[in-house]
């Protein structure tokens, strides 16, 4: 039976993530990733875009990370195009120097040197399994959010990431959608067979967002766990045929309103010869793409291809199917003629924390103190914990090995899009 | 003598055509042609914009043709991206199923089934002489317009189409102006060396539009037809040795504000082998063009080409000048400060039809029925009636062979205006 | 010591200079340059934006220029795709023709010939040293303003531009900012080694704008000359080993509020054998550029491309520097939180008058006549007058050979920016 949800006033609440706006003043009181450790080298700044506002991003000659507001405080020079002295950038301009906390010590020109009373906003950032994650928000930031499974056992963690071309919350409404899997994903070689039908579906509030299930007749059960505000932990199917099985974490990260991140990690509990194999067949496979799914999505979209003529084989197809059906709702989809359904129960539960969350901090009534505790497990049909996990304590015997999957061609893109926004 | 037409706080009403304005409204009272039916194959879907509104288009198994609001009922996702079953249209997200009628017939995740209660809106179409045809307007469509001349007759009819980089109305407009002709296609071989000048132009109201007549010194009259409210109708030039005369029918329909569709219909007493040549010469000179008018157009307002020194035997050359006079107006032409003469009687006439009926349509008063009835003859140079007609009841031996004598680089580029507006 | 000009509230005002703005008006009361004399050839026409108006600008047989506005006042259309004929320029659309001073003077297809009636407005231009000039205010435009120094010597004088992406105004304050030299430009091999510390710094309003100096410990001085509303003045360096000294012009001109143009001549007092090795070396540099360097600013701006890692020895380094700290501002830069310090008198002081003589221009008090006097002389560590001057009546034994050294794609690249911007 169609069923409209009550706050279907408030639907584009959630979307827009902007300094200022109220869902955007939600997601910056959560540490989100913003960047791969990886595509930062030592002595290099950056400009970056998260949620609609410019940083500058850069990594000092110890290592360290420090995450700035765009501009220089003196005339207003784009921060990034500096020079990294040791841990501190200096401005390209005039020369004023800022330490990672971002006190300016140095105005070369000025004798007076009123450099004390002059400084940069620094945010608090963290690397952590081949992620930049930062809390963007006020105050001090809450305690680090921790995956024990991913951080501590024997095995691989595969870290990835692309950009979409449409906003942010498409792409996680689209986590707790099972019945789309049969028809977008219906061309895959591995995809699931069964429908997600809406009596089989439940959506629950959780101690830590919504614990999604999906029930089949013989009673075997596929358990996800959504993360307020926008991660996503479940079992993922491998796509490779020495892997058994794989447990996957997601965020999605605006970038503006009108395009997005998604992080993702996967843990894989192969070691050995086994691991090595695996890497270097990943390590292959990131040269084999040369035309970026998005740019497909968009001539799909645009009527120039026919999905049915695109092959089959591709290493990104799963991608290219979401591109469609996510950005085929509009860059910035409009909710206000939605018939949603029985299997639309994820969707509708996402909202509803959303809405009641930002109906709380918009009066200043508390918030919940989302955790992912013990309780939040996944399951696939009947097989829960199948994977090597730490110990109570989140120690095991090593950290895993962490492997960078993403296409060459996707971090091009990824890049402009990070990078590229933050002149205008 | 120069006149100011009373209108002109009311001149951009025509050109404004989304839905909800005026001119839109008046515009989808009226078939009007969207596409080629030789651009939309059996089993294929597609998105399509006409006058800033977005539609799905496809083909069934059948042939049948039908044509959608654009996003499903279920979540917004673009239907053009879905997979035609029979004549069938399925969403590529959920899988909802409509017919070709728009009724939804299946949601394969809800076993509720509430789809006798979903519907999109299917709008109603009919294939025509080459074109598909769409009644856009609300309630009943009026009666399909015939044009028994072209419709059956012993001969070709070449079919034709361009996509112009700026708002219809000038297009339109630029119809009922004879006297552009000996400036603007000064350098075309074939061109009429007669300026019309003002004192030799007339435009009389007619049942169907406007009747615009220019007559020579030596008495000898051109006459053309305008048909409320965007189709003209006359005798054109041939532009192949072997052709001696021939009849043409012109539709201008907006793509949105800022461009629109010209489609053209070229009848030609030709058969046999004759036919044969001239259609051999046709399909050859479809590749000839390696550069669009339309790009052409814009270097040459953007001063990157001096007009003079383009090549004068270019095949879409009187389309490249027309590109100027009329994109060079703007791309939405400012209306406020002109300085009509005698010789834009042509012009005015138009202009006063549509200032008319829109202020009829906006009050509630009754609309002018167009008609174009047996006194809507066109004549050149005194020859009337030169081509073999039908006969009263409109039918002749045989119906016409539809030739497409598009550049293929106009498809190309009228493809990605038509299907590509739709995603955001 | 940090110091906030009091008259930040009206710090975006002289950057938007589009008609009817307040910097728009005051800008427009004085002679500009706005295109190289030797990019309109006899017989071309083009189309032109300045402070973005649009302007239809030609070159009749005669050699004379003139500058209209941009629209023929019948139907509308780009004046700049008409026919020069003679002196005058002919509509594309229906033949009208306009003599340089606007007058029409003929309307081939109106037999009533109302043309005396009509008019297209026409700005006073004069070509000088290698520029078109032009004045585009109200009213009869003011004395034409002489550089007599520019005007008649023996030796060179090398004419130079380019367009930079951001609004005119960053520019412009670059030039009173000496301590950006030491930073900005720290990579030239020719660089000045000294920081311009503010105490060293002095900033006097003068007859003709702003004297700005710089005095180094040794009591050397450096003076260079700020012209109101947009010109410069200063003893440059050489770039050179020829070359022992040379003064420079420079006007920075809008496009529009978010591009401009930097318009420059040089002076050089070499003759004979050495002016034509220096010309032939000039001539040679000028294919050098393979890529324009607001592209290369473009991708260190983006993160796309570090600039420690470009070629030090590219011609253009100076340009490409000022575009990073420049268009790093911003576009169209937001001063609402910058924290000026004594090394930014130049900046105050520019700001200062041009906010004083805007707000006088608002309330219709008077202006300040600016006048570049006897008083307006430039200095160099100590040595001023190096150069050979004319005498006082600005009469020499021969007038400068001009020079112009753009390289290509500069050339390419605003030509593109200064006439492609008018369609709209």
């Amino acid at each position: 039976m169609a069923k409209r949800i009550a706050s279907i006033a408030h639907a584009e609440e959630p979307m827009r993530t902007g300094p200022g706006t109220i869902a955007g003043r939600y997601l910056r009181r959560f540490w989100q990733p913003v960047y791969h450790a990886a595509d930062l080298p030592s002595g290099r700044a950056l400009p970056l875009r998260v949620m609609g506002q410019d940083f500058a991003l850069y990594r000092g000659a110890s290592g360290r990370v420090a995450l700035f507001d765009p501009r220089c405080p003196h005339r207003g020079t784009q921060l990034a195009s500096g020079r990294v002295e040791g841990d501190d950038l200096r401005c390209f301009y005039h020369g004023w120097k800022f330490d990672a906390a971002g006190h300016c010590i140095e105005q070369p020109a000025e004798d007076s040197r009123f450099c004390h009373k002059v400084a940069i906003r620094s945010y608090p950032v963290r690397e952590h399994l081949g992620l930049i994650f930062a809390y963007l928000g006020d105050g001090e930031p809450p305690a680090f959010p921790h995956h024990p499974e991913f951080e501590a056992f024997d095995g691989l963690v595969e870290i990835d990431s692309y950009v979409r071309n449409c906003n942010y919350f498409q792409n996680l409404e689209n986590a707790l959608d099972m019945s789309h899997v049969a028809f977008v994903h219906a061309d895959n070689r591995a995809s699931f067979s069964d429908i997600g039908r809406g009596e089989q579906l439940s959506a629950e509030e959780s101690s830590w967002g919504v614990a999604y299930c999906f029930t089949r007749p013989d009673g075997k059960r596929r358990v996800q766990q959504f993360g307020m505000p926008n991660v996503f932990y479940m079992n993922a199917l491998p796509n490779d045929a020495e892997i058994g099985w794989q447990e996957s974490l997601f965020w999605w990260v605006p970038i503006d309103d009108e395009r997005h991140m998604q992080f993702s990690l996967h843990r894989i509990p192969a070691t050995g010869a086994t691991a090595r194999r695996i890497r270097e067949r990943r390590q292959k496979r990131r040269s084999e793409i040369d035309l970026a799914h998005q740019t497909l999505a968009d001539d799909v979209l645009a009527g120039r291809i026919a999905l049915a003529s695109i092959d089959k084989s591709r290493v990104d197809l799963v991608r290219l199917q979401d591109d469609i059906a996510q950005v085929g709702q509009g860059i910035f989809a409009d909710r206000g003629n939605e018939r949603l359904g029985r299997a639309d129960v994820g969707v509708i539960a996402i909202r509803k924390l959303w809405s009641r969350e930002l109906a709380a901090l918009r009066v200043g009534r508390g918030l919940k103190a989302w955790l992912r505790d013990a309780s939040i497990r996944t399951e696939a049909w009947g097989i829960a914990g199948s994977l090597p996990h730490a110990d109570a304590d989140g120690k095991a015997a090593s950290a895993p090995e962490i492997v960078d999957v993403r296409p060459f061609i996707e971090i091009e893109i990824q890049l402009r899009a990070l990078n590229g926004a933050a002149r205008g």
